[in-house]
């Protein structure tokens, strides 16, 4: 069973697990919470900092947050490590500093001990007026936050060797402070961690409509073009997934450049790619561990 | 480094993270949020089903919020295995078991596959007055909320293949309702999962007074008893950890038979057994993983 099929289980036996977070009405506001499991084999590559550890497993999840326009309130953090000597300082000062980088705090964890280095971040927020995916109508923009391939570029530095460049691209900065302006303007967001064709999918799916995506507007970080050939540089920033740019549409009267990169429209059915006037289907293909 | 050493580091760094849940002050109430990760090779003996294992993981992150004197409001649960083929629905339906158990639900998690079977569990809950460790005063009775040496006795019967009996031990019940009505009554509260000694000794830290503790009132579960000799099953209610009770300490004036079991007292300074008028200190000493 791959983690798609999975999912697709829990979404039908957890009925609130169909957004980036649970959403938790309380009083006049909903709570938001999410939690991501991150591990050594598959998520961290030889190389990878401590620090860099720490604050990529929180920033993950404040990601989620993010994605829904919410503000976040505090982040636990469980670990478990074969040894913690030489790592749990870095650990910990890369998993307070994301959290201060969007203005949230540390707050408590569990530590343990293992074969494998385990963490698991859980991430809470608030949002009066969550943005879910399931709100974009035909003829709102497709926009995204910021450029495409980080992860993919951060990667293949690692192979390089080139480690204080590739671990500062794996510190990406949760877009907490963009969604939040995003809240009262966007009619559907998500994050883009499984990958910008997966994500353009799920939105689709959450709002019964479809998309036009225009492939020469989509923004590739420098450092991915550095590396690969324009096609293969394409061809990551739509499958390769692990990338935390938020994905969200929005009428395009609202639309000002200042707010992200416009890469498609909203139309009634399909998910498809369109340059100079030729159609082509998007592939619902990304990112999925265990698939 | 062992995990109280550990622990104690954290405790320096962050400031919140010296009771069961994280306190976040929130409008008129405080938000309450705790995390543990559990896996294979240290919570889990062979023969406990996946129902139990799902059960117990979200169990012990809701005992945390009982210990607050906390209504739980969600459970979100990270979840990695070898394969989910046979074990996804037991898990996933013990999670869910649990939750409502104790009137609260999943409303969330992720999917993940490593080596070893990895569980985190996150709960989060509210208590406009949060029960600390910190508020024991001498002269106030030490009480339990149940029998010791629950996880003790399922462990041994897990080795003797009776794994029915022991998978239903494992699979304690928050004590969340007792948590509550603990919660206007209670001066200073904990659960006992690093076992009965060490937690006398954190709540006599963090209130900085004494205890009293007398053996010969130390309920024992009669599962304990069929297996070990007196002295023995006395030296695992102990010491012993992974059991879910709560300890707490309340004025003697407020106390009734019903609210739990009298094991003691508070006093001035020092942690002692005392049996037919002598002392002895109480060791601090329990349950550490990676100890």
């Amino acid at each position: 069973m791959d983690e798609w099929k999975l999912l697709e289980c829990i979404r039908d036996r957890v009925p609130k697990a169909g957004d980036d977070c649970a959403v938790i009405p309380f009083g006049d506001t909903n709570l938001l919470i999410t939690t991501d499991m991150l591990h050594r084999a598959s998520d961290f590559p030889p190389g990878t900092t401590p620090y860099t550890i720490g604050w990529r497993s929180v920033a993950a999840s404040l990601s989620d947050i993010a994605a829904m326009g919410g503000r976040p309130l505090a982040v636990v953090l469980a670990a478990s490590a074969p040894s913690w000597e030489g790592v749990f300082d870095g650990v910990l000062s890369g998993a307070q500093d994301a959290c201060e980088e969007v203005g949230t705090r540390l707050v408590g964890g569990d530590l343990d001990s293992s074969s494998e280095l385990f963490l698991t971040s859980t991430a809470l927020g608030e949002a009066a007026r969550p943005v879910l995916r399931s709100g974009a109508r035909p003829g709102d923009l497709l926009c995204l936050s910021g450029p495409l391939g980080r992860t993919a570029a951060a990667l293949r530095l690692f192979e390089l060797g080139r480690l204080k460049e590739a671990n500062r691209l794996f510190r990406f900065t949760p877009r907490v402070k963009e969604g939040l302006k995003l809240s009262s303007l966007a009619t559907s967001m998500i994050d883009i961690s499984d990958g910008l064709a997966h994500s353009v999918h799920l939105l689709a799916r959450a709002s019964e409509v479809g998309f036009l995506v225009d492939p020469s507007r989509l923004p590739l970080l420098p450092e991915l073009e550095e590396f690969l050939p324009k096609g293969e540089a394409l061809e990551k920033a739509l499958y390769f997934g692990e990338d935390y740019e938020l994905l969200y549409t929005m009428p395009p009267e609202l639309f000002r450049p200042e707010l992200g990169i416009a890469i498609g429209e909203a139309v009634e059915g399909g998910v498809w790619l369109v340059q100079e006037g030729k159609r082509e289907k998007l592939p619902d293909r990304g990112w999925a561990h265990g698939g």
